[in-house]
């Protein structure tokens, strides 16, 4: 079976909705979740997952951690994306 | 020989800025090269690290990148590390 994974992109709400989002999406059965930040949201991006590794500790591992930049108008931006995995316990 | 390293911290000053000084601790014989942000710098960490491979292209290769959070006074801000390392050609 492959890995399945979904994605929450970081926004402008709390840090919080995005733990509980990727929270709801273990709980749906992806195995795997990418959390993913652009511009200034890539600081929220860490946030988000120091938050969710806090909150779930020896439940989640951190699987890797991709930095790239893309383009937004004519401008290039930094990304991040941070891929965690559920442990199977 | 062990590998020698060394940290640019990202602050305030513009992104070029840390570009040459990465550029100038490779030049001074460092093999590797860690790009530090903390707090909102985390981003600018990653711009760094874009604007320093869009520089050296392949004269430079991602040797890892390290996310995790650090207490600034009583809150807990994110922090990475960006290992870079200079190919030997
Ligand atoms: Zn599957």
């Amino acid at each position: 079976m492959a890995v399945e994974e979904n994605v929450v992109v970081i926004g402008k709400k709390p840090v919080t909705d995005y733990v509980l989002a990727a929270i709801l999406l273990f709980n749906e059965g992806y195995d795997e979740v990418i959390i993913k930040g652009q511009g200034n949201n890539v600081s929220k991006a860490v946030d988000v997952y120091n938050a969710l590794a806090n909150r779930l500790q020896d439940g989640i591992e951190l699987v890797d951690v991709k930095i790239d930049s893309v383009e937004r108008g004519r401008r290039l931006v930094p990304v991040i994306e941070i891929k965690v995995r559920r442990k199977i316990v």
